[in-house]
């Protein structure tokens, strides 16, 4: 799906566009001329030592950089921002032209202000856009642009904005209008990023798997190998699969658990113009990435549960079984009791899991954005709240009495579902509290601005903003 | 998947950008002005009782209409559309600023006009532009638009609109201009909408669920309570397992019939210029939410009978049945047809199976948005009646002669999937007549503009405009 | 998901917007016009013989095409190519003015120039924008809008391309703006594309496919036919599950060749600047659909997997199985180092198929548009190598020392999953050597730039320009 644009390599359609100067004659500077030039631009190069450079693309003509800003509007800064001190001389020759800033830093944060602020405050009087930064090097050289060609620009000048984004689109890719130069610190750190909002939540996952890892191997494989019994070969299947359930029912357990304590701070403080505490918001806004992450929990679960009767341990068991059951010619009786709950936490499993899948398709973003805030809210929170009802249910009709058979609690401890039901069943008691009509009459209230004592309220109010 | 943008609350880029008149100090007043001025907007806010409002954002100033107005070209009037009389007042003062209406209704179609034009009638020499009626005064504090961030953009000045639209990027959202002042209505009715076009297909598929249910309840639960045979237990799964597949059959078949029709009514007619019958349409456009809810049926079936070797029932049969042959010493003989019959309809059911996922998958918005109309009508067609035609085969092959074995007839009742069968049969006959050479290239030619004769057709044809 | 906007058909806000003028009343231009109409435009239409021309919508006015042109700004011609030459006659009349170019070819390459930049040759004195081929006639009457609401528009005048992109918005569809006229062939291409990037893999996998299926065939079917032994039944399930794994792994192997050929040459040369073989790049540009139809093969065999325990013939074989073991009164012994391999192989393939569908997730559009480059490539290569590990490993332990028991060796060929290894093996040899810290920095190098005789190489670096 999506379609490669094969741009012609040598396109003739020559000097239809105007000029584009490129300072700097790295890597990244060839690769942009050398695009720039496949699409009818003429790039003159700038560089400190123009007798010296090679390697770059033929037809382009490498001058020194005050002679190469001549005849050019627009100017490609690519360079280190460590070297942006050479563009002091250049003050006079530079006045008036767009200066196109296309730096990225090594790390978030390295600098207090943004690259292209920086270089704003270094030749005030030229206009500088911030772009290309998003876009690699080798991404321009192979033409493989299978992931986003999107390149974000922004400066406060919206005229020299346009041109740069026309530029962007006759290369064959997408600009993103992102506003005023003072984006240009986050656009800068944007291509460092290595997934931030999932860092939590893989985090959390990773913790409770290990510890429920832990927790199992004591409970089943140290226990029997007390008794010299050695069922190791659990560690393949049957132990992941008691993990993945138990861990993905808490992941998505947390995912509404945060709304719940909202909600009760919102109800004691009685105004919702207070700020959560700085734990609260990271929880909340990572929250969809947990239960993404909890869904591939529940999904893994659902194959390593469908792929049981293949087990040769699975098979050898009811083999075991009937030939015993033949051996003392007896026939196990048909318990309904028990059909009825074998039936039942499947049949609960498999729409919990389904529901599951629903809110996982809906925060495919192209989805997401396909739908309004009302209908976005509804999935989320009722659909949500269905599937965390449905799987808490399973995982209770699956344990059913066990956790009341103390005889099989090994070194007293109890088993590990009833571990998982936990905070589930916090969180959909917090749920039933919070929808108790005159409860939940008071939340709406707050919630659409409403304040218990608004006179002692409207100093605290916002007060981050004061400061 | 997205990432989020983490604006700084206090932002001291200070005045940079100019000033901002709002209209009302309500929630969504607030909401917006306080992240209007960390986004380093000046905002004055204009109240009938300036020295009564509490609870605005430090820095923002608090004057009365007439003044707040004097220094902002733009006005946001953030008020219900009830009070909007005020601004009768201030017609002078509101000659040539830009008024954004960010009002929405409590229903759909409370008003004959939208909000949008009922304000550029009330002061016809300013501008007016409809936006930010998408976001919630939520959304706008707790800063996680995890929802659509889209903000519909229209007005008749396309400058002013270009203005609001900068505004909207610069606190990282994303306008989209809908066109003209004229489109206002459809933008006030979209954040009320809760899913308009899923309501027809859930109710058709809510219909035939409850149909199936009953007939399958009548057919086996209470056919051997009759008898004294308690079978209730089927109600878990083996009952759901067969509404779902049933169900999901006739979804998919009645998602083909409207072409077929459609099809069927331009042959008669001989010109494709006269509209379908208003039911027709309704069912048209819904054919891709009906497909969906087929999918997601088709999709319960496939974990429910997967699920199969788990059941205690179905374990306890394997074990009876094995004790039983055991005790009275024989073995079932290996029936050759009887494994091809089993391992064809498995078969089918997969691949059908397999085509609807690709089906669902090339739905999603932003994948169908990535292909071209060819490629979209041939998944959707080819690969569609593909779909329909190899579940249809699985579902003979697993009924097989039953439908002809009478003495399974209950109470003279068919077995249930040959209810199924009937739709998808009709419209696998339609389409086969509809691609006979000679019919298929009269369609073709019909659709290509062709009429039979035009002389005649020609007054009838988009009648609808000339009313 | 996704609304559908309903425009109302009678629109009575008239005269607001200005007038269109059509050249030609075929099927688009009255499709076009009576769209145009609905939204508020008042349409003339220009025709060779005004007075015979039937089928207009009413209220459109039909002109000889000098009349027609008069008074509107803005002319669309949808006319065919090859009628173009009458234009050459009104060249006067049309100086100055917007000729909208919406024709689209019958095959690609039809002509050597773009329609567009014909017409633009022909009225030089006229601004040519390309605009509305990628949407049919079909589409704007009924409405329908489920494909792709995409309008592709270039120009080389930026107003008048800005002006046809407010219309376009104006009658509810998404204009994309693909820069200058040049891009014209390219959009002209766009709608008579059937998924051009998939041929390639789609070949391969069906070649692939019927290789294995004969291989199979013979192995199996023919070779027990000799003996007078009739397996036939296998073809339906058990085969397909053989070919499924074997052909999926290998393409999923194919994903990753061309990568290591790349950096072999790149390492051979000691430059990147060299464009490879036409082969391997046209390899590189499919990677993407490689790896979904891999996907796909990957999926059926994860059902026909699961389906296994439900198969009549699976299930006799059990029967059989236990009969005998009761009937010989002995028990076959717990295996551990079986049951081992049998999880393992089990927990490798499901992990391996969770990585699988992961990268499957990421490469849709919506997906991948949300990701930085950083992401996308840990993505694609660190998770898709890994999932590659997992398979590989999967298929191994799977067939264990099957290869080394030569009796089980039909006909001297080897077991079908031996074959299925070769190439991920070579594969991951290659990955090995190629992470290797020396050859890696070295190639690392390589890609930031650097060359191993730069003054020797500048030469024949992107000679493919100077030509």
């Amino acid at each position: 799906m999506g379609t490669k644009v094969m741009i012609p390599l040598c396109s003739d359609f020559g000097e239809k566009h105007g000029s584009i100067c490129i300072f700097g004659t790295g890597d990244f500077g060839r690769s942009l001329g050398s695009k720039l030039m496949q699409n009818g631009y003429s790039v003159v190069f700038g560089s400190r030592h123009p007798g010296e450079t090679s390697l770059l693309p033929r037809g382009a003509e490498v001058l020194s950089h005050a002679e190469a800003v001549q005849n050019c509007s627009i100017i490609i800064v690519a360079v280190q921002r460590d070297h942006y001190d050479f563009l002091k001389n250049l003050k006079e020759a530079l006045e008036g032209k767009i200066l196109v800033d296309v730096s990225n830093n090594l790390t978030i944060n390295q600098y207090p202000d943004s690259n292209a602020e920086y270089l704003a405050q270094i030749v005030p009087r030229a206009t500088v856009v911030k772009a290309f930064n998003t876009v690699s090097a080798w991404a321009l050289q192979s033409g493989s642009l299978d992931a986003s060609r999107q390149v974000f620009v922004c400066s406060n000048d919206s005229q020299a904005k346009q041109q740069i984004m026309d530029i962007i689109r006759a290369i064959g890719l997408t600009p993103q209008d992102k506003g005023s130069l003072g984006m240009a610190k986050e656009i800068e750190d944007y291509p460092l990023q290595l997934f931030p909002m999932w860092r939590l939540p893989m985090c959390t996952c990773a913790g409770l798997t290990v510890l429920v890892f832990l927790y199992c191997v004591i409970q089943d494989i140290i226990y029997n190998a007390e008794k010299n019994i050695d069922v190791s070969y659990l560690l393949m299947i049957t132990i992941p699969n008691r993990i993945f359930p138990v861990v993905s029912l808490m992941l998505l357990a947390l995912c509404y658990l945060p709304g719940a304590f909202a909600a009760i701070i919102q109800l004691y403080r009685g105004t919702k113009y207070s700020r959560f505490p700085n734990w609260l918001d990271r929880w909340m806004l990572c929250r969809k990435q947990l239960g993404l992450v909890a869904l591939s929990y529940a999904f893994l679960h659902a194959i390593y549960t469908l792929v049981i009767p293949i087990r040769y341990s699975a098979r050898h068991r009811t083999e075991t079984f009937i030939i015993n059951q033949v051996m003392l010619n007896k026939t196990r009786a048909f318990e309904k009791p028990l059909t009825w709950r074998s039936d039942t936490y499947l049949a609960l499993g498999i729409l919990g899991f389904f529901f599951y899948i629903v809110l996982g398709i809906t925060s495919l973003p192209s989805v997401s954005n396909a739908v309004n805030w009302r209908e976005f809210r509804f999935v989320q929170s009722k659909l949500g709240y269905l599937t965390l009802l449905l799987c808490t249910g399973h995982a209770m009709v699956f344990g059913w009495n066990r956790f009341l058979l103390l005889d099989r609690y090994r070194w007293y401890m109890p088993p590990v579902y009833t571990l998982s039901l936990v905070i589930p069943c916090v969180v959909l008691i917090l749920k039933l509290v919070l929808i108790i009509p005159c409860i939940d009459t008071r939340i709406t209230k707050i919630r659409q601005g409403w304040e218990r004592s608004p006179s002692k309220k409207a100093e605290t109010k916002l007060k981050t903003c004061s400061l």
